[in-house]
């Protein structure tokens, strides 16, 4: 079990251990450290469970966990109210108690959906997270924040719950289609830009390695991605300040998954954009240069990731799809703005016809 | 504005004040020092609406709040997710943002739902309880549990989330019905039995004066109910152990109300009823006299509550719908027990063929 790295997320009474590394997910010893009951459900998709399910259950079988299988569609379409409570209804009929684990096997939508289960599910029993996706291990292993989605909205419905220990198996990113590898980089390089200049520079001097799957450069990158969010996430887990600088990129983002339709774009392309369009944003308020843009630009190319806003939505779409994103606040709309390469900052008074004119441009 | 009596919720940065008293619902003031938004939701129900609803509506007005209603019907049987959903449809409709305030005016059942939606409605906004029955008024008022039914079991979907603040107006009880009074009575003399013997005196004395709605009586009583279950949650606030005696009669009482229909028996009622069969279970197993029955049935029974369960539940029954109670762990099914007056513990290891005396008596 070649454990890597391993990362203490601290907080309080809360806090908890994310393993990165490889060949994790058959280890019995592993996962039964964090099961404290006699059961467990797994909730995975269809696209995870004929890779990764066997493995996790010969563990959990070894760790004699009475478990079950929830096997969820694979897509953002899927993260409703609805899918939680199909989770929470196979709990009941299983009579799963409250000393039972729920353990999210996949990508972000089953971790949000299979963490706001165990959340809500007799107010709150154990969850582990074994994130298969480069987006989840670097977004969704720190910070837990679990939800669903709306149709007036992404992420809508939810909780803070947070896992007794997240397992990032680093070899799961192997099976990763092309644009799902490159999407996670997205959220990678957003580190980069919000707070960690130096690892920045690493990722423009490593963005082929990690392209190509190097699993020591990915599992490097893994852990600095985690690193720099448990550092935000423990000063300021319930996103009263801080915290917000996560979502550098994610208000255009969310507008344009929004106005597209959920699945279309997959959330990191929407950030890759929404990262430039608040870098455009950012130029036009005097905060940085150009230049900023160009290596932004170049390193979110050359990990394959679009730059440029869909054509067909119109200012007034943003306007409309932002308002309603959960950073409004009081109706006005706050933004992640940049002052420099490693340092992030949220503003609600930034110019409103400079706003415009990043949306037009 | 009397307010009589200002209980605080110790809970670190989650405590809050209880305002017991009466004349309050109108008082712009009150409301708007834990508001911290422009905006409200008043989640009420059709009985309570007409009664109480107006007087808060013309202090939210006065305090210059942007308010929305949302009016449910009346009963347990509709505390379920789709009530939520319902909920949280409107607050995205009319475009509440995260600064919003839920605020519950009406029973536990508004209460329940209405802090239900506000801890998961963009994953936690402000919550203020206005609880307009007696139960509510000593049960929810402290503790922060929301949630909801599932037709598999009571209060499976939940959460532990605190409100801003509690007012609790003894005169909305004088509009409740008496079968109501009497269900919230059988809570307050809960609290004597688990822990406040002298509470428990001070009952006896004076149940006459409660039954006949005296305003001073009830405002003590409410104060030493909330300060009793305020000292046991701020010991455990998650449930994790000794705040299960506040459980004394629900697991009994659960089932009752599982078997015979969620809205056939008053939550209270079955409550008393399961206390009584907790009391005998522990006369049973020795650990206390017969004399703790009469007095426990006297007081109930002066209260007018019922004392004995309704013939039609088999063991089987009751069996079946105890063990998928939340407070089954791992199959095994414990029980509050007593010790003595105003001394409950929380047993597994009691005799099963003596339960079974008790499930048959």
């Amino acid at each position: 079990m070649p454990i890597k790295h391993t990362l203490k997320v601290d907080l309080d009474d809360r806090g908890y251990p994310i393993y990165i590394g490889t060949e994790m997910l058959d280890q019995a010893d592993l996962i039964s450290r964090h099961v404290h009951g006699r059961s467990a459900l797994v909730v995975t998709n269809s696209t995870v469970a004929p890779l990764y399910l066997e493995p996790l259950e010969k563990a959990l079988d070894t760790a004699n966990i009475r478990h079950d299988e929830f096997i969820l569609e694979d897509g953002e379409q899927h993260k409703t109210l609805a899918s939680v409570e199909a989770v929470i209804d196979l709990l009941l009929t299983n009579r799963h108690d409250r000393n039972t684990t729920v353990i999210a096997l996949g990508g972000g939508v089953v971790g949000d959906i299979a963490g706001f289960a165990a959340s809500i599910y007799q107010r709150g029993v154990n969850f582990i997270q074994i994130p298969t996706t480069l987006l989840s291990q670097v977004d969704s292993s720190v910070g837990g924040k679990t939800g669903v989605n709306h149709p007036l909205g992404k992420n809508m419905i939810g909780a803070f719950y947070q896992p007794r220990c997240v397992i990032a198996d680093i070899g799961t990113l192997n099976t990763l289609p092309a644009r799902e590898l490159s999407a996670g980089l997205a959220e990678v390089i957003k580190y980069g830009l919000i707070c960690d200049a130096d690892f920045f520079n690493w990722l423009e001097d490593n963005i082929t390695g990690l392209s190509n799957l190097d699993q020591d450069l990915l599992a490097q990158a893994v852990l600095v991605s985690c690193q720099n969010k448990a550092r935000v996430v423990e000063q300021d887990e319930r996103e009263s300040g801080l915290r917000a600088i996560l979502n550098l990129g994610h208000t255009f983002g969310h507008a344009i998954e929004t106005v597209m339709g959920y699945g279309k774009w997959l959330h990191g392309e929407a950030v890759a954009v929404g990262m430039v369009m608040a870098i455009d944003l950012s130029i036009r308020e005097g905060r940085i240069d150009e230049d900023v843009r160009q290596r932004g630009v170049a390193l979110l190319q050359q990990a394959d990731l679009p730059v440029i806003p869909p054509k067909d939505i119109s200012v007034e779409q943003y306007l409309e799809a932002m308002s309603i994103d959960k950073k409004a606040v009081d109706g006005q709309i706050k933004l992640v703005l940049l002052n420099a390469i490693g340092e992030a900052f949220v503003s609600a008074d930034y110019n409103q016809e400079k706003l415009l004119q990043t949306l037009n441009a």
